[in-house]
């Protein structure tokens, strides 16, 4: 780093935050052993791609302690990788790790130190304020029943997900009709069940809509017939591959025009084909298909000027679309680094394509995606890192402006469109 | 910038420059106003896509000063695109602007400062001189009269999209009966038509086919019968999908031929959808679809050995395609860096990429793509800035060329192969 | 360079390796003339792409001398190309070269020095020596009869490409048949044959299956039936599109169950289309579609977990999912940077990408992928450098490794993954 670079990154890192997409439970949000840490599918797919055979990273019945002995035994093969640094920077910022790899040696004493820290009641708000994080967004099913938390702090997302490509799924459309108290399948039985979701999701606090999307998905408007006759076909068990697909189209067309009423934003996030390793680890089995556009959105973003659709890429290979989508259609806007793309490799040079050609208040620079507290603190650190050397090279050293101007975009893309796109 | 590259850069921008593509009205090249140069399609859309209404910004009757002033309140959110980057060099370089950014409380000043420069009857020169530019090159529709400039300074060029992709249209047909005197439907006769369309344009100087391309075409030979038909069925008012299709690879073929005739290049310029955002404000519609190869212009590549294809993509992602097409087909040439492509971003990765792998005598670095004069100058020097950084870091620093090599290879790519592709 | 990039350079320089991917004929591996390495088809292609004409430079019965003279005209064309660079940078290490450039100037010169120094016997030894290889793996056509050299030297692979795409051709089956001594077209002879193949190739050291795949081509198991219909089509001489399919399918699924039978890796080269450019000169007539996906390649990962499969792509735009599918599937290895992606800026930035998120166990950096051993030299020198940068930047400075650190994760890219992964 550079001492420009420096000097803005401490700035940078001083802000406080709002995580706008994480899978945090809020009954559950911090770490309790190391194993919740390294149970981040992150490290047990990279130790089963490495080598380690998945009966011997998964196998039931073993503790904690056991299971991240486990996963320490393959670091050897890792230690390259970026989410092995997120660990080491988690191990010193919060346990006084000081070696310089986690090894079979050492790993021991960092699982008692982290047990013994995690073990105080008020660990989760020391991860926090170490954090700097002040609400952390929520991934909800639909049947979530959203009690027992602070929605300040923890602020739920309805995930659609099931409803959109599951509802021909008797055990999905059981749960619908529990949630809601909505049992019929027809047109405007599934319409009011939805709308009873959002009103149940908006009262307790609810700030976006969200799903994640496969490659070959194109949303499009589905005429009441189309819809009466796929809403049929799945409710009576059917599940033809041209039905299917014309409900899903009808429920997220549905769930479009829910955003509208309710004012919520849609978050998109486009690109993820599910199960393509069939032996993976738990959750350590979707890939992509890069062959996607956001051409397929076309009707989608034409149809809902009101809805404004944060949209995340999987694929390095879509951010130009992106980018040029947010930079002419009001209602989309960039967001975050997902999943494959969350490296600094293939950060830096979204960042720096986004902030050449979108307006400024249409980005939101960056979300954790975690499951556990604990990794908010190195992922945004990345991404800080990155986004100072942006700032520094492209805007204070590129065309001039200074430290102070370029703070200002930096604050605008890590919190101020945050609050601003999702009302926050 | 370091001192290498600044010596690079300073030596680029003395070069005196032909400008192989630009949309100026050679009637009225330079700007009147600033509406003139705010109207220039990135500045609505962008202030469109920040949130502006487009009625506000496209509201008939207002005059040019309301008019910026109605685009300068959207500035705010987009002092951070490139885009703006170049309107501040504009408003510095032609008319003394020193503030940090244009906003609300200073834009009437400057185009007050603006509108006494603009209004000098040498005000085109003094643009044209300051921005080392020679020749113009233009994009005439193809019954453009030529007539009423100096086509040695505005070198006219033969567009065809509507040739190629409209000519099923009555007004488009109507318009090329009364441009060439040929009425008829019939293959001979529409192909006289076209040709008197070349003989025209050639006599008047022009220097180049040129034609925008969606992402879904690719150009075939169509056979005498399937060309009847085709032409049957538009003449006759017909338009299925099949029949336009052909029409258009038919129109295009023949397009070809008359090029091999008249020794012109063919620039394609691939990628572009048309009216993906429906509502957008005018010329900020147009996206793309990344899914597209130059395989599908494989059958043209070889038909055509005797013509000269300078190939622009409209997407990052395709240049490494063309790279290689240029690296590998003796008469497909690269071609600047256009639209979505045109941020320093993805000029300096396509540049760099370029410069490794395809003959120096086949890369065309940069055209403006400009509506009004004063745009050349911070367009070009946004080339000039990275050709610069490219030169210093992989010639002079990574390959050991002194610094005499590597501005011969810069001036090649900015000034020499405009002159000998273009035969100007 | 930097100090810290050239003291990581000098080291890496220093490792002796084992080329993994080459065409060099072991009956023949040095040059003997300039010839040999001009013959090389990026210089002829380039060449011709740079206005040559083809019949010049592919002129039957000129010497070697002529046909050296008659390249260096184009070089002034092609000085900027990393292709030149390396003819350079064999001039000056292997014959002392000392200009700037190679013109028709002095060509002869070095014509007449290179003809000197490889007339030495042990011209071979001296290059494997000053180029620090100690193995360079083959690529056999499959009956190559694989003696009369040193296989530990030179290590022999199975490459088939003519059995999985050209079983429909009298020719390919008579060679089969000759070199398994099994004649007939049923599915079990067929296999029988493959399996006499593998049998001879692994007795002779082979140490992987190799093939180079369009973009359109997708492995899936294909049954008895549909195989027995496939090849009776095949071998009755027939030859449909679909029944070609299938038989590609079956073959290379037949392959890979070989692979597991021997433990052989099979290397797959992904993505290139066969001449594209009909008249292009001798092996410089392919292209490729940047469409194409690694999602092709589910069944066959998901079916073969017991197979390594390094896996090279022709496209930059294909290196994420590579990163992806590597970082996801466990016998899915990366492999060099192949042609097309083989200079310089998409090296560095797959280099990157790699490091940061593939296991480290699980990459081989590079294969040479020469045609005649003084190419080594130059290309493994290319990927030293980038490698250098990336390790400097991204790994010493970026996340404060030790520089002994770095280069352990650069000497085992280098060597030690193909050590292990090829078990050699």
């Amino acid at each position: 780093m550079t001492d420009l670079q420096r000097r803005l990154f401490d700035e940078l890192e001083t802000l406080v935050l709002i995580d706008p997409h994480t899978h945090i439970n809020p009954h559950a949000p911090a770490s309790r052993t190391l194993a919740d840490i390294l149970g981040y599918h992150y490290y047990t797919e990279l130790a089963h791609s490495s080598g380690a055979a998945k009966v011997h990273l998964d196998e039931a019945g073993i503790g904690p302690k056991e299971r991240v002995g486990r996963i320490v035994e393959s670091l050897e093969h890792l230690g390259n990788t970026i989410q092995v640094s997120w660990l080491l920077e988690m191990a010193r910022e919060f346990f006084g790790f000081e070696h310089e790899a986690i090894t079979s040696q050492n790993w021991e004493g960092l699982y008692d130190a982290a047990v013994r820290r995690m073990a105080h009641p008020d660990w989760e708000s020391t991860v926090l304020e170490k954090s700097r994080l002040e609400k952390v967004f929520l991934t909800n099913e639909f049947d979530d029943p959203l009690e027992g938390f602070d929605t300040e702090r923890y602020v739920p997302c309805l995930r659609t997900d099931d409803l959109v490509f599951k509802l021909h799924e008797p055990q999905v459309r059981e749960r619908l009709a529990k949630a809601t108290g909505i049992d019929g399948g027809g047109r405007r039985a599934v319409r009011e069940a939805i709308g009873r979701l959002f009103d149940r999701f908006v009262k307790r606090g609810a700030r976006a809509c969200a799903i994640s999307l496969p490659p070959w998905f194109s949303p499009h408007h589905v005429g009441d017939q189309e819809a009466d006759e796929a809403l049929a076909e799945a409710y009576s068990g059917g599940a033809s591959a041209s039905g299917g697909l014309q409900l899903s189209r009808w429920v997220f067309w549905t769930l479009a025009e829910f955003c509208v009423e309710h004012r919520l934003p849609f978050d998109l996030m486009i690109g993820v084909n599910r199960r393509v390793y069939e032996n993976g680890v738990y959750q350590g089995q979707d890939l992509f298909d890069m062959r996607v556009s956001l051409i397929q959105y076309k009707d989608l973003f034409n149809a809902f000027p009101q809805v404004t659709f944060p949209v995340s890429v999987l694929g390095h290979t879509s951010n130009q679309e992106l980018v040029s989508y947010a930079w002419i259609f009001p209602n989309v806007a960039t967001s975050g680094h997902w999943w494959y793309s969350n490296i600094p490799t293939y950060i830096e040079l979204d960042t720096r394509a986004r902030l050449e050609a979108v307006p400024r208040n249409k980005q939101i620079g960056y979300y954790s995606d975690m499951y556990k507290l604990e990794f908010a603190l190195p992922k945004f650190r990345m991404y800080r890192r990155v986004l100072a050397k942006v700032l520094a090279e492209d805007f204070v050293i590129g065309r001039g402006w200074t430290e102070t101007q370029a703070l200002a975009l930096g604050r605008q893309v890590l919190r101020g469109n945050v609050e601003r796109i999702f009302r926050v």
